[in-house]
């Protein structure tokens, strides 16, 4: 656990979140993505060494759909980055902690990730993340 | 809003929750601090640039508590650091932001604090964060 990465926001628009989060941090998001494997639309704003991931939904069943229909609107994530993501997975299931699944995936902005289940975590949804290129 | 400065996590138990992000960040707490104002006690962890703040209520009726009750345990707030608190309210109001109380009020950490309405921000309660001894 290197250093936080990002903090990932669900949002009903990418558009009309993106207007606020460019308001609000002073200037516009650097990229978007499209995450099909997550039915996920993306905009990255820089912040420091962090970065804030707007997520919108593309399919009524993704993950990030019945977020916002639990919760509504708001932090869905906690991303940290690791400098090796299976070594990690091993230390922090040796510590107690569940994954939600154990097999790293391609994610936005080019990493491998994983997240760990929020019932051992605090109710925090936090995932990992390395860079493909330190694979 | 110049950087990340800490994410605030509700807990319900400080103790059990601070041994949980012992072991998932792989270091203890650096610091605890009882905030009387706000009725929480709290225990920060550094991350890179950033701290994780858990904060547990004192009392029934706190804002933590609220949340707790209402959403569970998880990510409370999202505190940016800025050089002058005063300014970058005025800035934001003149964006169309919203804040819960307009005067800031000491918080944890010696810092000057104050909260965005999360009705303006995507569901996302925001802390502006300015350091007592850059007054």
């Amino acid at each position: 656990m290197n250093r936080i990465d990002h903090i990932g926001i669900a949002v009903k628009d990418l558009k009309s979140a993106s207007e606020i989060y460019t308001r609000l941090l002073g200037k516009p998001f650097y990229k978007t993505e499209r995450v099909a494997a997550e039915d996920v639309e993306t905009a990255f704003f820089a912040c420091g060494e962090n970065k804030v991931e707007l997520l919108e939904s593309t399919s009524e069943n993704s993950a990030i759909s019945r977020f916002i229909e639990k919760r509504g609107e708001g932090i869905h994530h906690l991303a940290f980055e690791v400098d090796d993501i299976r070594a990690e997975i091993a230390r922090l299931k040796g510590e107690g902690f569940d994954f939600i699944a154990e097999e790293p995936q391609p994610g936005a902005d080019n990493k491998l990730i994983c997240f760990l289940h929020p019932r051992k975590t605090a109710g925090v949804l936090i995932e990992l993340c390395q860079e493909m290129s330190h694979l």
